[in-house]
């Protein structure tokens, strides 16, 4: 039997979180901290003094991931992996990444104060750059750990024109380093990423924590609509081509798609008709989409579908239609038996769990590709993320933190 | 019995049309003539010159109306008058306004040719600036004739915040001299417009000319669609409140509510997600969209469909949908009299017509305040205008221009 553990301090949480709040460019809209400015230099370097102050052996890797370790007693290799990212979006909130690197910390506080020596080794990750960036790319830390991080991502260039890899030398990186950042499979025990919903269901459901089920898988599409520019007040509707009303009627088909499935989703976000006149029928539109679901399943039937909306809503207007399918992001499963593990320990501390699938991307897709992978998910107030609005009450976040430091305990014992 | 009427000659049609297309902007796509340039100026002195070769006495009015007149031999103060414009918009076609003007020409030559002496002045007239401008405004001079051209309107800046006031001063015109422009509605026995239909009817129907039996009434409006932005991947499609989807329903109830009459249209030029990012379920949406017709009493009915198509497509997605009319402009019937006085014309020729409604505005609507005014309607291949493409077979320009000259003579006897 291992010792119990204890209860998480709550105002030890808050003050963490109070103070890498402050650490924000004042210049732009809620809690702004993206990659590659001073600011996010500035609270990397706090939250590797406060891995130190929690005696974590700290320091930092070719792509610029912040790694404290708490040495285990001695049981091969292989480690255990937790953290997030402190990294945010433009006008982004207070939680998104934090919640899972100060939570991270609280937890191997409890450890230490319960007594409780792991055999494996724990590594704490503030991942580098989670957040799209202005290369849109995305998850660029926990990609070199994972082995995806190549030549063509470090050769994307910003509206300027510059490179990634010209962007990374900037903050004193090298890219020839990045290779040498990479984890073997065999040294990762499993991983685990505590982490907010940004989505409102667990709230809807009275759900104090989450256990990730999978992590959605995208599929993105631009459809192009070639119609007629005529006259719109001499052409009468029978013998229009219409590019505007078949995109529309695209629209709706992806709504309704994206209703199919309980756990897709289907959305445009931008349209847009050609040439843009109140007085003119329009003769080109085009659309971008986006589909996401948890069920790998899904995306064949949707794709299938998406394609005869298009074809049906042009062929009645007399318009052509054709689909743009972007490379598809596959569905990332979290390990099942580490989902169950997590499960067991939640219920264990006597509290209430659902399970649910991620409808956004996280670090942990690409720990997946390292070994079993899990996430905990806290409720976000009214499901807002990504805007200062952005919430979570304490005590969720307390449960979790003594979730997670269950968790750990767990995995530590555990023989996959 | 009046001399019979001789047949036009195509080829003097087709040598002032030869000509006048000569005359245009060599920097813009197609036949391009816009008012408030030096093509313009140059191309009206060309059509004052072949009036003044035509016998016509000619003069310009204060608002820049080219003024021919041929005087009848005595019949109390009111005058025929006829014609159309030459401006044209960027990128525009040879016919659309030209054939009004150069027909009106020809016709007269037909009169004298013909031995024919009216009783009534005949006023041939080149319209000033009938196109849109850059102050989005049309039928300047048409107005100015009907009294209709307002201080307000002279006061509506362009992109660069001049007014139109300034712009007509920097062609030598003195908006003081407006005013003085105005015809009373007891100078005008009749007014006839030669022009092309721009659209498709007539050639679909294999109809050489047409009546025209009304011009479209408009209604302009914008519709604005306020819903959640929210993350596309997190937020379930049962809780969303997708402003772009709204706005998409509202796009198709247009396209169905303009099917919905057999002399009515409904176009939607223009849609706008916001914030226009794929990956966010949009927050506000707009579009702008018009309905023409004929029928006036139809209009009542489309907007009420409207706003309850933004009522019902906004409610089901939690959207607040808000519709705001821009000032309608209403149908203008052509006179019915005069319309089957043109019709008999036609048939006493041996030709075939057609009974149709413009859906484009025309200089006519403006004539249509002053006394009984009417419109001929020449074929349109594949019914294209304001493109380069735009094209009409000489034999119908002549047929247009016999159909014109013997109207006129109708006119001349008739007693309203």
């Amino acid at each position: 039997m291992p010792a119990p553990l204890r209860q998480p301090e709550p105002q030890r949480i808050q003050q963490d979180l109070q103070d890498l709040a402050l650490l924000r460019d004042p210049d732009l809209a809620g809690w702004s901290r993206p990659t590659f400015t001073g600011v996010e230099r500035e609270s990397r370097r706090w939250v590797a003094a406060r891995m130190r102050a929690t005696s974590l052996d700290v320091h930092v890797d070719g792509i610029g991931n912040l790694i404290g370790v708490l040495p285990g007693q001695g049981a091969g290799g292989k480690a255990i992996v937790v953290g997030s990212h402190t990294d945010t979006v433009e006008g982004g909130g207070r939680f998104d990444g934090t919640v899972g690197v100060l939570g991270a910390l609280e937890a191997v506080r409890l450890l230490e104060e319960s007594g409780i020596k792991l055999r494996h080794d724990l590594r704490v990750v503030d991942y580098f750059n989670e957040e799209p960036n202005r290369f849109g790319l995305s998850c660029l830390g926990s990609r070199a750990l994972a082995s995806n991080l190549s030549p063509d991502h470090l050769a994307t260039v910003d509206e300027d024109g510059a490179t990634l890899a010209e962007a990374l030398q900037s903050q004193g990186l090298d890219p020839a380093d990045i290779p040498a950042c990479a984890w073997s499979a065999n040294e990762v025990l499993a991983s685990l990423e505590l982490h907010i919903e940004q989505g409102p269901i667990l709230e809807q459901q009275g759900a104090g924590l989450g256990v990730v089920t999978a992590i959605a898988g995208i599929a993105r599409l631009r459809a192009v609509f070639k119609g007629r520019r005529d006259h719109a007040g001499t052409r009468p509707m029978a013998l229009r081509q219409d590019a505007g009303c078949a995109a529309a009627g695209t629209v709706l088909a992806i709504e309704a798609i994206g209703s199919s499935g309980a756990d897709a989703v289907g959305t445009v976000g931008e349209i847009r008709f050609t040439p843009e006149a109140t007085n003119v029928v329009s003769e080109e539109a085009l659309l971008t989409a986006e589909f996401r679901s948890s069920d790998a399943g899904w995306f064949g039937l949707a794709r299938e579908q998406l394609e005869q909306a298009v074809e049906r809503e042009s062929r009645r207007r007399g318009v052509h239609g054709s689909v743009l399918w972007l490379p598809p992001e596959p569905p990332t499963a979290m390990d099942p038996r580490l989902s169950e593990l997590i499960g067991r320990s939640i219920a264990g501390l006597g509290h209430d769990f659902l399970r649910l699938y991620s409808g956004a991307g996280h670090d942990a897709v690409q720990l997946a590709r390292l070994g079993p992978a899990g996430m905990i998910f806290l409720p976000s107030k009214d499901g807002r993320s990504h805007t200062p609005e952005e919430w979570t009450d304490l005590a969720d976040i307390a449960l979790g933190v003594h979730a997670l430091a269950a968790s750990i305990v767990q995995i530590d014992g555990w023989e996959p």
